[in-house]
C-alpha cells in the first residue's frame, strides 16, 4: 500500500506544482504584468490548466484510489487524502473535456459582456450570455446523480457536504432578525464617519497597515503584500503565501480592513500541516471556513473596541490632522457605521448577509427555472427593497454588480454569509478557552489567538469536511445564534437601541 | 504538410508555454519571492522542466520533423522552424534522462559548494565538485559525434555552428592588440572618476535611468524593470519582456549602464516577428548575437560622447552637488576609465575581452585534460598577470569569481567577447546606412537605430544561424577588425596616446 500511496502522491505533487505555477502566473497578471502580456498569459494558463487536468484525471489515479480506498484508518491523514482526492477525481471525470472547453469559451465571452453591460448599466447586454451560462449550469448538474435539490450540486463544489435546505434554514432564521436590526438602526441616531473620508496619504496608510499586519502574524520570510485592483490572497506553498490590497486616498477602511481580511486567509493558507505540502490537503476545508478566517480578523478583531484601544493612538499619531480631534469612541462607531447600500462589497456587518440571502434566493429561482432572466433586474430590486430598504439607482449597482455569474460561479455566494456565522461561532469558543483574549488584544497581543486558530483550524487543512470541522471545534453544527448574539449586542451598544 | 506543421506547432506552443511559465517563476524567485518559498519553487521549476522536456522529446515530434524536413523552401520561416527544432530535438534525445537528472544533482551541490568556496576564498572546497562537473562535461561530449575539437560540442550549445578553432583565431588576433592597448594606457595619464563614486540617491538614479530607458525604447505596456541582486533580462512573450537592475548608492555606473545593457537584450526579445510567438524561433540567434545587442546599447551608445551631449545636462540637473562642476569631457572620460582589475563583470571595454580569453584557454585545457584542477588557481593568476598585468589577491577574486562552471556552463564565456565584436561590426554598418546617426543620438533620438536593429536583427529571431545572420547583415564573417578600430580610436583619444 505504501508504494501505491507514494505513486499517488507523486502524481498529486506534480499536479500541485502545476497549479501553484498557474497561481504564480495569475498573481503576476494581477499585480505586475505589463498589459500587452495578457494574450500570452492566457495561453500559458490554459496550458498549465489542461496538463494539470490531464494528469489528475488519468485512469491511473482512479486505479490507485480504488486500491487505496480502505487501506488506512479513518482518522489518518492518508485516509483524508484519499477521500478528498476521490471526491475531486469523481467530480472531474464526470465532466467531459468538451464541456470544460465550451465552458471556458462561454465564460470568457460572458465576462467581456458583463464588463460592457456593467459599464453601460445595461442588463440586456449580459442576459443572452447569462442564458448560456445557465444552460451550462443545468447541463453540469445533469452530470451528477440527482440530489435533494439541483442547487445542491452547485453548492457542494464550494461547500462540500452542504445542502441547499440547510442553508435556507439557517438564512431564514437570520434574515428576520437582521432585517429587524437594520430597521431599528435606520430609526436611531446616525453615526458620523465623515473623517474616515478625509485625505489619507497612501504611503502612510501602507506603513500603518504593515504594522498591523506584522502584529497579527505577517512574516516577511513567508508572506508578501502587493497591490492589485481586486484584493486577493494566493499561495504557492505553505511557505509562500501572498496577499494584495488596494489603497484609496480618501478612505481609510479600504486598505486597512481589506488587508486584515486577506491576512486572515493568508494565516490559514500558511498554517496547513507541513506534511500536506504538494497534496490536496494543503487547502482550506471550504470557502465558508476560509471566509470565517478572513472575517474573524477583519471584523471580530479589526472592528472591535479592544483592537483599537491598542492601535488607535498609533493611528492618530500617523494622521494627526485627520484624527487628532476624533475620540476613540467616535472612531469605533465610525468604522462600524451601518449604512444600507446597494453594493455588497461595501456592506457593513449588519447588512452584509442580507445581500447574500437575496442572491441565494435568486440563484435558486434561476436553477429551478422559476424566473425569466429578463425579469432579474426587477426581482433584484424588489428583494433589495424588502431586505435592505434601498433600491439600486441602476443595474450596474444592482443585478450587474458581481462578477460571479459571468464565470459560472452559481453556488458561491452563500459561503460568504456562512463564513460570518462560523467566525462568530469560533469567536465564542475561543473566548471560552482564552478567557483573557480581549485583554490580550488590548495589549496588541495576538499570539494566543493565532495559535488557537492554527491548532484548531489551520493545521487540518482540508482533512475534515467543513461541517465536521465546525462540530469538532465548537461541538455544534453551523449555527446563526452566535452571530446574531454578536451583532445584536455590538450594534445595540453602538446605536444605543 | 500543413496539418503536420500544425500538429508540430501545437506541441511546440505547449512547450513554449511551459518554458515561459518557468521563466515567470524564475523571475519571481529573483525579484519578489519570500525566502521560505525557495524549496517549493524548486519543485515547481523541476516539474515544469520535466514536462516540457517530455513533451519536446516525444517520439511524435521526431516523426513530424522527419515528415516535414524538406517540405518548405529553404528561406521560409517554416523551414527555419523545422531546422531549429530538429537541431534542439537531436541534442535533447542524445542525452539520456538519467544523465540530465544526475547533472541537476551535481550542479545543485556544486553551486552550493561554489558559494561556500567563494565566500571563504578556498578553491579546494570547489575542486571536487568541479571534477564531477568536468566528468559530466566529458560524458556529455561523448553523446555527440566527434567534432574537430571536443570543445566544439560545448560551444555549439551556446553559439550554433561556431568552432573552437574559429574562436581561437579571432581571439589570437584580438589579444595582441588589446594587450598592447592596455599597456599603453597603463603608461598614460590616468583618468579621474572619483566623482562617480560619490553618494547618488537611489530614487534619483532610478528616475534618471527610467528616462534613459524610455528614450531608447522601453514600453511600459510591454516592458517592466524590477530590482534583483544579479541583473537579467527575461521574457514571457514577445509582448512581455522584463529587465532587472541593481542600484549602488555610491556608484552611478552599476544601475545606469546595467539597465541599458539589459534593455539591449529586451529590445531584441521584444522584436521577434509576431508570427514566431510560442515557437522556438522566438529566441535570440545565439548568445553572442544577444550580447551584441546589449553591448551595443551599453557601450557603443551609452558610453559615447554623442549620447552624453544630450543626457549629461539632464544628469547634472539631477545631481548638481555631485556633477555640477564636472565638465562633459571629464564625465565622458570617467565613464570610460580603463582599469585592469581581477573582476570580469567590472571590466571596462578595453580589458573585458582579455578576461574572456583566459577563461577560454583554461576551459579548453580542462576539456583536453591538459591541466590538473588543483593547479587552476595558479594557472588563472599567471594568465591574469600575462594579459592584464594584475594578480587577484585571492581565489574569490580569481578563479572562483564566476558562477558558470558551477552550473556546468563550459563553452559559455566566449560569447561575451564575440558579442562585443559583432556589436562593433553592426555599428560600422549602421553608420554607413544611417549617416547622421551620431547627430540623431546627440538629439536623444534613437528611433532610426532601433528600427535598423529591428529590421536587420531582431525580427529574424532564431531564423538564421549567427554566422549567417552576421554575413547577411554586414557582408562579412565575425571579424575583430571593427572592434579594434573602435577601441583604438576611442581610447587613443581619451588617453591622448
Amino acid at each position: 500500500m505504501d508504494q501505491k500511496l507514494n505513486e499517488l502522491k507523486t502524481i498529486l505533487a506534480e499536479v500541485a506544482d502545476l497549479q501553484h505555477a498557474a497561481a504564480v502566473l495569475s498573481w503576476d497578471q494581477q499585480t505586475y504584468m505589463p498589459r500587452a502580456g495578457a494574450e500570452a498569459r492566457g495561453y500559458q494558463l490554459a496550458t498549465l490548466g489542461r496538463i494539470a487536468h490531464q494528469k489528475f484525471t488519468d485512469r491511473k489515479v482512479g486505479q490507485l484510489l480504488d486500491d487505496l480506498r480502505d487501506a488506512f484508518p479513518p482518522d489518518s491523514d492518508e485516509y483524508a487524502l484519499i477521500r478528498v482526492t476521490q471526491r475531486e477525481y469523481e467530480k472531474r471525470i464526470r465532466v467531459p473535456p468538451e464541456f470544460v472547453a465550451e465552458q471556458a469559451q462561454v465564460t470568457a465571452a460572458a465576462h467581456e459582456a458583463w464588463v460592457a453591460a456593467r459599464s453601460q448599466s445595461d442588463f440586456s447586454l449580459f442576459e443572452p450570455h447569462l442564458a448560456r451560462i445557465l444552460d451550462l449550469v443545468q447541463r453540469y448538474i445533469g452530470f451528477f446523480p440527482p440530489s435533494d435539490h439541483p442547487y445542491d450540486i452547485l453548492l457542494d463544489d464550494y461547500e462540500p457536504g452542504m445542502k441547499t435546505a440547510e442553508v435556507q434554514a439557517i438564512f431564514s432564521e437570520l434574515s428576520k432578525r437582521q432585517v429587524r436590526l437594520v430597521q431599528a438602526i435606520s430609526q436611531a441616531k446616525q453615526v458620523d464617519d465623515s473623517f474616515l473620508h478625509f485625505k489619507y496619504s497612501i504611503p502612510k496608510q501602507r506603513a500603518f497597515g504593515e504594522k498591523v499586519l506584522m502584529a497579527i502574524g505577517f512574516d516577511p520570510n513567508r508572506n508578501r503584500q502587493d497591490q492589485s485592483p481586486h484584493p486577493f490572497c494566493t499561495s504557492f506553498s505553505i511557505n509562500d503565501v501572498r496577499i494584495t490590497t488596494r489603497y484609496q486616498g480618501n478612505f481609510l477602511n479600504t486598505a486597512l480592513f481589506g488587508s486584515m481580511h486577506e491576512m486572515g486567509h493568508a494565516l490559514y493558507e500558511g498554517g496547513f500541516h507541513p506534511s500536506f505540502e504538494r497534496t490536496p490537503l494543503a487547502s482550506g476545508a471550504s470557502l465558508a471556513i476560509h471566509e470565517s478566517q478572513s472575517r474573524l480578523w477583519e471584523n471580530l478583531v479589526g472592528r472591535s473596541m479592544a483592537f483599537w484601544e491598542f492601535f488607535y493612538p498609533k493611528l492618530q499619531k500617523k494622521f494627526p490632522a485627520q484624527l487628532g480631534e476624533v475620540s476613540l469612541g467616535k472612531f469605533y462607531k465610525a468604522i462600524n457605521k451601518v449604512q444600507p447600500s446597494p453594493i455588497r462589497v461595501e456592506a457593513d456587518e449588519v447588512t452584509y448577509n442580507l445581500h447574500i440571502m437575496l442572491r441565494l434566493e435568486i440563484e435558486i429561482a434561476m436553477v429551478e427555472g422559476a424566473v425569466a432572466l429578463r425579469n432579474l433586474p426587477e426581482l433584484w430590486n424588489e428583494k433589495m427593497k424588502e431586505y435592505l430598504g434601498v433600491v439600486p439607482p441602476n443595474d450596474a449597482q444592482g443585478v450587474l454588480q458581481d462578477i460571479h455569474w459571468s464565470f459560472s460561479g452559481l453556488g458561491y455566494f452563500s459561503t460568504y454569509a456562512l463564513g460570518n456565522l462560523i467566525a462568530a461561532q469560533l469567536w465564542e469558543k475561543i473566548h471560552s478557552e482564552i478567557t483573557d483574549l480581549s485583554a490580550q488584544i488590548r495589549r496588541g497581543k495576538f499570539d494566543a489567538l493565532r495559535g488557537w486558530l492554527y491548532a484548531n483550524i489551520h493545521v487540518y487543512g482540508r482533512k475534515y469536511e467543513p461541517k465536521e470541522l465546525v462540530r469538532r471545534v465548537t461541538g455544534s453544527s453551523i449555527d446563526p445564534a452566535p452571530y446574531l448574539r454578536y451583532l445584536e449586542t455590538k450594534y445595540r451598544d453602538i446605536y444605543e437601541l
